[in-house]
């Protein structure tokens, strides 16, 4: 116990230590970028790319098998089967989530999930194990630890021995009923507010948005209960869910990511702790995990 | 120096002791705000009620006078001479900002600031002094302190010396330019994302978005830099901006929120920190200053 509150307690100093060393020379956001090699981009697999079609606009998740691996192979049979085509988004709640799925309320009508398991268990949070950790040293008000691992902002506890995705902006969650296991992937949602990070270790969390976001932030809010819409003429249909893997190739997104493992990405951290654009009066000195920007790109090849 | 560490290192270590606590009954959010006194909801007063029409939609927005006391008095003024009636939203950018002010590029054809200062001082952050402190237990990644001060959230120093308005979603800022004080209350931001606390101390906030933010985060996404609109007929008009004084009696929106000085404000944070709704799994045992309602309701008499 006393090792675990010093280990607290150094966490939580080191950036008044840091910030008094805010004369040192640190690179802008645009000079980290400008300068990343070739190699510490790296090219999400087609096979976890899920590609989403609403009025015309295309959303591209990321998937994140490391931390979800049961909903996320689910949720790629679901994409496989064509599940989510012709399904609707049905709750747009202002400052929380967009949801979608299967609105048929009666048991019976629903669509079947084909391939996929109707029940599957919790995924919170897993032994972290061999996964690399680009840990943040700034305190957060929920976890012990918070970083980057693989691409995806996660929390550890204060031993380094469980992990587990954050609610972020962007991130998308299994949604569930009261019980735990209850989350299979049928039905789907996306923070676009403030990061309820209350929800961490309390649901599944299975990918994150890296573009096209907009498409549904603008959707109107919904005016019953918990921002769900109260007609179902206000509806937004989902035009397609697929994997870019069963996409023609001619149709398929290829991107690529800054490796939240390489130096690079390292020096972004850096970078938004000491903000040296000149428009910034103090440099701040900190960052907050939700605030760490996670670059996109298309592949130019 | 030292004193400085102690202080910081218990600020620190105060959530885990207290989630050791966790069997201890906590309200639900639902259970304070019934409970809560009518004495403890508290009149925003009609002239830092600012009524702000976009489109047919009315947005209220409280103002901070003990924050930002020459940018509220000039803002007042700018709305008493009708100022914003007319100008437009010219900046919508994802996960960021809502921006309005004077379209006109050229300095020659911009509307006149009437009764108002075009120069204010920078109120970034204010001596202390005799505000309440509503402070939260729990660790943030950029202030030494966080709580609320009569309705707003708020940062301070480890000494508590020094104040200031926090970033929140929600939140209304001065945009300036590169220099500190240009800022005048004629160009202002809304915050429509995870909360970008690193503009702290770093530019003016002014007020917060009470109610009906939702009808500028389902607006069209800027698509040039920054968020920027390309052309001025994607500009979205602002109908008018006026002091909540200024109207007549019929069409004077009343709201009270409850006091972040009250009894039943603190145990809406612990209803926050500790999840006794049935849903929660883990429950939590922490919150972060953004994630804290300032619940705000019609005045009913």
């Amino acid at each position: 116990m006393s090792m675990r509150i010093l280990t607290l307690a150094l966490a939580c100093l080191l950036p008044v230590l840091v910030s008094a060393d805010e004369a040192a020379p640190a690179p802008t956001t645009a000079e980290v970028l400008a300068q990343a090699k070739p190699e510490e981009w790296q090219r999400i697999a087609d096979d976890k790319l899920l590609v989403m079609r609403v009025g015309g606009s295309q959303i591209l998740i990321e998937l994140a098998a490391d931390f979800a691996p049961a909903h996320v192979a689910n949720l790629q049979a679901l994409a496989r089967g064509h599940y989510f085509d012709g399904l609707a988004i049905m709750r747009v709640q202002e400052n929380y989530v967009v949801q979608w799925g299967d609105p048929a309320e009666d048991e019976g009508k629903r669509r079947s999930l084909g391939a996929a398991s109707g029940k599957l268990p919790a995924e919170f949070d897993r032994a972290w194990g061999e996964l690399p950790f680009a840990r943040l040293p700034d305190p957060d008000a929920y976890a012990a630890q918070t970083g980057f691992s693989r691409g995806f902002p996660v929390g550890r506890d204060a031993a380094g021995e469980r992990g587990w995705l954050l609610h972020c902006y962007a991130m998308l969650g299994a949604g569930r009923g009261d019980a735990a296991d209850s989350s299979n992937a049928s039905e789907l949602y996306v923070v676009i507010g403030h990061s309820p990070r209350h929800l961490d270790r309390n649901i599944t969390l299975l990918g994150r948005v890296i573009e096209g976001l907009d498409a549904l932030t603008v959707l109107p809010r919904g005016t019953g209960p918990l921002g769900f819409y109260e007609k179902p003429e206000q509806h937004v249909a989902i035009d397609s869910i697929r994997l870019a893997s069963e996409l023609p190739a001619a149709e398929r997104p290829r991107r690529e990511r800054l490796s939240t493992e390489s130096a690079s990405f390292a020096r972004l951290i850096e970078a938004r702790r000491f903000r040296r654009e000149s428009w910034f009066v103090h440099p701040v000195g900190h960052v907050e995990v939700c605030n760490v920007p996670l670059p996109v790109r298309a592949v130019t090849d």
